[in-house]
């Protein structure tokens, strides 16, 4: 209840939720269903088992790249804890993979004088010849100046992108910059280039490196990729403006294509007259191998698994089952949400959800439904406003539910809801090797476990269908 | 002059010179040399040479351990530096030197899973064993629980000191917490230790690992001693309060003892009639080797250069000689202020002074010289009062100048002045690779400038001397 206040004044709260109720039974919404949608989000943000999953996960667990030895011990901790927790047909369901591995990668700068910098690998990576590759530096501001460059510049050097990531709240900003890490290795070795640095994406100043997924083209060799920390990038550009061309020593080591196993873990809250209809809320159990996955996705793991769980012990079965999915690789290659389509194509999902933007406080709501859903989707925001969780009119229904479930939307045209979390800081960490427990927000968890809650309770108990989508999601 | 505005109004100001001016004349300074120090302070206010200092020792000369390629690399640009910038006088005074070199520095948990600890040799280590060293952990909540410690627990395991640094402004809470770092492996080798960890004397939250010297005791074995970063150790207690004993790889491999070469560069302000007698303004060239040497203590180098260049440039000649000192090898063993104590012992010093403790604002003057002085201490610190400098009553006459000049304060009983910086986020990067240029406050470096500019002008115009000190200072 304290936590509640500190989102509004219990006087307001009680105002707004009392319109928000009346509307929903206009919608259509039983009044029973929305008074018990209301005693989950009491329940809710009272509640503290989403900090203590993600502070178990972290501290038994830890790191856990697809296919290793630490993922099957995550696979092993999430059915523990979830069955704890009082979900049904709790089960593993596995899929091969293959995978990148990590060896070690080092970079040093030989001119103008020796100096190591901060890199790690970008996940698909070559490594380089055995004793690593020396060559100068070609300084690209950003993506976009590689791309449009018809000089010779590039070849023979390393090329160098310094594309910066802006810090915004929805994750645009990574969003606008993230291209120069997936596609730069192509755009470089187009240009003859034998190496691919980039200025990390990432919104902090540590000297970490952020590593995350990049791609090659088959048209063009596969030359080695990696991100140096935002201060090594910083460096490298004030030399380049002395007009110093930096020298490199790099030497990188990765595994490629190995055979594995991964699962996506998968526990429900049995429905009951409409058992067979889904309402899935996602999150990946997967993280890259530098942090503890700590926001990325231990945060989302433990807001969804509580929300499912909150419905489980309240005692009230849902119409339609509930199914948590903790989804495997989402990080290098979205392999468990595509087996899992693969597998489930034929059940009727009224809903796909995930959580997977961190531990920031959920600020928005946006949908992707069938039109004629819109009015119940609306009368769901409603409920949500008294949280401080916003419906903006604009492109309200073309909301974007995470990874996983996002794939999972564009594929079988399943309906989606998308809870927007406050992600200004997210950028600061994931996918570096400060992405552990001391950065997730506490104190936000309970109020997205409880907005979660509300939203799949009453997805389950909506008097109609939202979906399947009129049109393939874009 | 927008910079003073933002410390002070403009009229405020202009009113709180008026009166410190009146009260300085009182005190012994003569009417021209106040105006000239309020000059001084209004160009450094204005003056953007500290900034453009740090950054081009951060760019073109980078981390700069005592005795490395690196430090005589910095001292060639020290000299090219302070010589561009009017003082006279330069030259690098050198002096042999035994350094201590970090070579590479792993761990790794084996126990109860995997997982890479960010580690960091301390200053003055010995490695491991070619092969490295597996061990348990034996947890300790502080230094003070393992000097307490009766019982066998840390024999055959390495010792773990979860030691924490407090956030405070005037670096309290490092001065409580660095013991661990210092006399730690001692107090582990003395209880059978194998080896030693501890939490990083830190402040921050980053995965970044703190060096800094430590020291070993005759008496005892010399044990490896590392830190591990704050996420880990948080890792390792959370560990140890669930009851698991983690067990660790660690292999470390540094040399002692090497023979070096470092050296002080000095630069001056010719005095006029008083010429033989010295204000020191210190600052330390050498930095530790895993950042930039940006705030510890390219920052402190800048200011003081800046600081001194800014009365050269001004054009009125100082009655005693203005001394800029940039000591050699402060991190790890002061040798660089016991040569120039042995070399200046003879001469008289006015004043020694230092800047060491990043680019935070100086927010307190405090002195440490002969009672006969502090009525003209009190006035210049009232001359700095617009600026949000204070002078508390409390240890007025208790400073403690920067490590150097505290070295020779205490050998020489030369008289002293401290202008404390704010060090709130100062130990959030020092001694770690994140000492990097964009830690640097740069909107603070002026105000700081201006502020040593008119100490050092006051100092050497003062009617009379400031020291000897009485008494040994503590």
């Amino acid at each position: 209840v304290n936590r509640r206040r500190a989102v509004l004044g219990a006087g307001a709260a009680a105002a707004l939720f009392g319109a928000a109720l009346a509307r929903a039974a206009e919608a259509g919404y039983a009044a029973a269903d929305l008074q018990h949608a209301r005693r989950l989000i009491d329940r809710g943000l009272a509640d503290g088992t989403a900090w203590s999953l993600v502070e178990s996960l972290t501290t038994e667990v830890g790191a856990r790249p697809a296919g290793s030895e630490a993922d099957t011990r995550a696979a092993a901790w999430a059915q523990a804890a979830i069955r704890r927790l009082g979900l049904t047909n709790v089960r593993a369901e596995e899929l091969p993979i293959r995978v990148w591995q990590r060896g070690s990668a080092t970079a040093r700068l030989l001119q103008p004088y020796a100096h190591s910098l901060v890199i790690a690998s970008l996940g698909n990576s070559v490594g380089t010849a055995p004793d690593g590759l020396a060559a100068e530096l070609a300084y690209f501001p950003d993506l976009a100046a590689l791309r449009a460059d018809t000089s010779d510049r590039a070849r023979g050097r390393i090329a160098f992108i310094d594309q910066p990531t802006e810090r915004t709240r929805d994750g645009r900003g990574y969003g606008r910059a993230v291209a120069a890490r997936v596609e730069g290795a192509i755009e470089a070795a187009r240009r003859g280039a034998l190496g691919l640095g980039i200025r990390s994406i990432s919104t902090a100043r540590d000297r970490v490196a952020h590593t995350g997924a990049m791609r090659y083209d088959l048209s063009v060799p596969r030359i080695p990729a990696f991100a140096v920390s935002v201060p090594d990038a910083e460096l490298i550009a004030r030399l380049h403006a002395r007009g110093a061309v930096p020298r490199l020593q790099l030497a990188m080591n990765n595994h490629s294509e190995v055979d594995a196993t991964t699962r996506n873990v998968i526990g429900e809250v049995a429905g009951g007259e409409l058992a067979q209809e889904i309402v899935l809320i996602g999150a990946h159990l997967d993280s890259w191998d530098l942090g503890q996955g700590a926001l990325d996705n231990g945060a989302g793991v433990a807001i969804v698994s509580a929300a499912a769980a909150l419905i489980a012990s309240a005692g009230a079965r849902p119409r339609r089952t509930i199914r948590v999915v903790l989804f495997g690789n989402e990080e290098n290659g979205f392999d468990g949400a595509r087996a899992y389509g693969d597998r489930y194509r034929d059940t009727a999902h009224q809903l796909v959800a995930e959580s997977d933007f961190g531990s920031g406080r959920v600020w928005r709501l946006r949908s992707r439904v069938r039109r004629d859903a819109l009015p119940l989707i609306d009368a769901l925001a409603a409920l949500l406003k008294p949280l401080g969780i916003a419906r903006p009119a604009d492109a309200a229904n073309e909301g974007t539910p995470g990874p996983d479930a996002a794939l999972l939307m564009r594929r079988h045209r399943w309906p989606a809801i998308e809870l927007t979390q406050d992600g200004t800081h997210y950028f600061d960490v994931h996918h570096t090797e400060n992405d552990t427990l001391d950065k997730v927000d506490r104190d936000a968890l309970p109020a997205n476990t409880a907005a979660w809650a509300a939203v799949l309770w009453l997805a389950a108990q909506a008097p109609h269908a939202f979906g399947p989508l009129e049109a393939p999601a874009a």
